[in-house]
């Protein structure tokens, strides 16, 4: 009997953030959803992460709508979402009984699965939203960033992972968000962590495809007994993205193990992106077959693009080699915190700070925050020059407590705040939307009623009507004519695009 | 200590065959040869294959020519090739003294490893070609070609790797060119052929990157005991090409197994092959991230580009599906040969043909021959009545021997033919050419003295700073094919974005 391999499907939720930069609209989603419902996936990713900012800021549209959505068109199957623990969905940390509101009405509204982290692999940051997860009955994940740093070992992930068991969690995942987990430390940590913790503690593995390698992991994590793992479907995967789930079910044919998932649905969801990821090509990753030098530099890729357009904007293109050089730096200063979001963001912009205005000279009030262990506890020892430094900028002393410890209870101001605005529903879904994005949501309140925009439909031939946004780039699919100087001489040109 | 997994890099042959039609010039490669010399690697693939047709069909350039150059590029590396036992280069058997000659003359000119296959694994066929080899103080390779069918078994693939160690072969590849290998199959084969044979038998992997899963199955090998594996540099991998370089060594780390490459000169190598694929968009393969359908049609993605071509001269292209159902038929019919040159072009006509003009109506002379025996020995047994409609249409009978034994010597024939023609240098390396290719050698020796062509050096467009204006927001993040129409003429030019 071949042991039976649980699969996750990420189409609708990190395929297209990864790939497509969270820009998929719910209207080109939704026709997949039978099939996904019924092609045997443990769980179907489709929530969190950026999704719920990119919903209001680009695509206006209800992220608690959608949610309901896919609760309707899902409903065989277990909701998946990413929480970033005490930070929900934003980039700040909730007080305990936002994280309470906030977990209470995405079970509500049909959330399964919650797949709950923090970007400095502190366990406290996750505590709460664990309980608030299992308060409502349902699946609380606790989740290991990895990350690779002289401090950072398969022992370090193990016993984050046992801590992670001892916090009730219902299973563990082993979340790999730059693609830098190579197949003997996958097969390492959830070996580690089964031995550990005994064979029934359930372990799930996230990789990117970045590298290139990742597949390979994801076989010696289950060899080493990983019981579900986290793929897309091939028109969505590759790149930034995942290992193409077909893939994964033909690595394991006659290997004793066995995913078990109906081919001609894989299919069916396979066509269906396929066919309209061209119409995404705006948005799409420049992130093209494999990229291994992120094993030397351990700098995300979305995390470089980020800082060339800080630099872009400085007119210091140019110092983006000083930059890279300085990531490690500035991260080794802050105690070797994994890079993910919001770490990544802020080491790279003091990164990019420290090479244009020479090193601590300005300092971020993020960075500063994460010096003082306003983000929770990092992984090592923080220098204790910049520490001070930080004091020094932020007027504020380091913090050795669970950050949120420090909140007050929020919920009545942010009430308050939010159904004064026009077009709140005065929900407590509304509330928490403006509790996540305070700058956003004020107009995605006054334009909510427009319904959502599909930024895959070019204007010239959308069926929906909406459109693209005035300025968004799009492909170029019909003649234009252009001035072109060629050899000194000026030519009259008419560019069409070949098979357009 | 680690165990030291040799690597083949296949960049200036296997790589651009499969990725960029087989036209990459020869003074696109020369820049990256120094450090391909000293990156490590077991052997450099760079000739064979279909790279001697292209070179005198579609770049103007001598074949002969191209290996002393890389033989005087490459000083410190073996060199290897892929050699099709009795068809040589060519797509027709050749008598014995032929063999030789060629064997000789591919030895004398700097071949190191040859890398011999029938398509139908008919040992008969690998035979004379690995005692030439042998003879010449080089190294044979014998090839085991993989396929899937309800007669091969990974049992059979292991007899064959033991029959060709009983030839003499100084070492075993097995080669997955349709990237079918799963991974236990992989671990299967390589551990039953050392289990066989003894641990000291060395054996090779070779597999394409296609369905995604290969990468995996290379490390299964590795596992079995492989002594080498295939890749090409990141930037010549992926899609229907191979795994990449980078990524295998970044898979071993760790695992007590290492490729000791020399990573500063694969970051050369790599950059060198990103910057001018590009310039090599029209030739680029049209397949881009995974295709598992291959693993239920088994037909690999370029036969299909055949046949779809074959239609479309018929006006028939909405009749692929049927020849996609008629393929596994006629492969039955033919005793499940594997689907590799020439075999694969000669299942698929038949194909084509069955379908536009009803079952073995009409018979290809090539599809005739196979049935017959002239190709050599089919794995299974043939169709009865197929064989004799072949015996009909072909006016001959099957045959049972090697089918190199029918044929009389013919190198004084071929060697006159050869000198007559206006161009022709009277060198046996000419008339090796002449003989692999006698369609197309006369007018490339009529064309020689005009010097090789650079296929990838898109001649209309200026290298920088001219081109399209950017007056629209179109973010062209890779290289687009345009018609361009200027003054009244219409030009095919590739938009490459500057800095890209």
């Amino acid at each position: 009997m071949n042991k039976i391999i649980d699969v996750t499907e990420l189409a609708l939720r990190d395929a297209h953030q990864s790939l497509l930069a969270t820009r998929l609209a719910l209207e080109d989603m939704a026709p997949a959803c039978a099939d996904i419902d019924r092609a045997g996936y443990w769980s179907v990713e489709c929530w969190g992460g950026a999704t719920f900012d990119a919903c209001i800021r680009f695509l206006n549209e209800d992220p608690w709508e959608r949610l309901r959505t896919f609760r309707r068109l899902l409903p065989n199957s277990r909701l998946q979402m990413l929480l970033r623990g005490q930070n929900l969905l934003g980039y700040r940390h909730y007080e305990d009984g936002i994280v309470d509101r906030f977990v209470d009405k995405a079970a509500e509204n049909g959330m399964d699965v919650f797949r709950i982290f923090d970007a400095l692999n502190d366990i406290r940051n996750i505590r709460h939203s664990v309980g608030a997860v299992r308060r409502n009955g349902k699946h609380a994940q606790g989740t290991i960033c990895y990350t690779v740093s002289p401090l950072h070992t398969s022992e370090t992930f193990v016993e984050m992972g046992e801590r992670l068991v001892e916090l009730g969690c219902d299973s563990i995942c082993l979340k790999d968000m730059a693609a830098l987990l190579r197949p003997q430390a996958a097969y390492d940590i959830v070996k580690g962590i089964k031995t550990r913790c005994g064979e029934g503690v359930r372990i799930h593995v996230h990789t990117h495809s970045t590298t290139g390698v990742t597949l390979v992991s994801l076989m010696k994590a289950i060899e080493a007994g990983a019981d579900c793992v986290d793929t897309a479907i091939s028109s969505l995967s590759l790149g930034p993205g995942h290992n193409p789930t077909e893939s994964l079910v033909a690595m394991l044919d006659g290997s004793g193990y066995e995913a078990r998932l109906n081919k001609s649905r894989l299919q069916r969801i396979k066509d269906h992106f396929a066919a309209l990821r061209p119409r995404y090509q705006a948005f799409m990753s420049n992130i093209h077959g494999v990229d291994t030098d992120i094993f030397d530099s351990q700098i995300p890729g979305g995390m470089i693009s980020n800082m060339e357009s800080q630099l872009k904007q400085q007119k210091a293109e140019n110092r983006l080699a000083e930059v890279l050089l300085e990531v490690p730096r500035v991260r080794e200063d802050a105690g070797f915190p994994p890079l993910v979001t919001p770490s990544s963001q802020i080491v790279g912009t003091q990164a990019v700070f420290n090479v244009l205005m020479g090193r601590y000279k300005v300092m971020s009030s993020e960075f500063a925050d994460l010096m003082l262990g306003y983000y929770g506890k990092a992984p090592g020892e923080r220098d204790p020059a910049v520490l001070a430094l930080a004091e020094q900028h932020a007027h504020k002393k380091a913090i050795v407590q669970r950050p949120a410890d420090l909140l007050q209870p929020e919920w009545e101001a942010l009430s308050a705040a939010a159904t004064a605005l026009a077009g709140c529903n005065g929900s407590a879904e509304d509330v928490l939307t403006y509790a996540m994005f305070p700058q956003v949501a004020p107009a995605f309140f006054t334009s909510r009623a427009l319904g959502p925009k599909n930024l895959g439909a070019a204007p010239d031939v959308a069926p929906s009507g909406t459109g693209v946004e005035p300025g968004a780039a799009v492909p170029l699919r019909t003649p234009v004519a252009y001035d072109v100087k060629l050899n000194g001489h000026s030519h009259r040109v008419l560019v069409t695009p070949v098979g357009a």
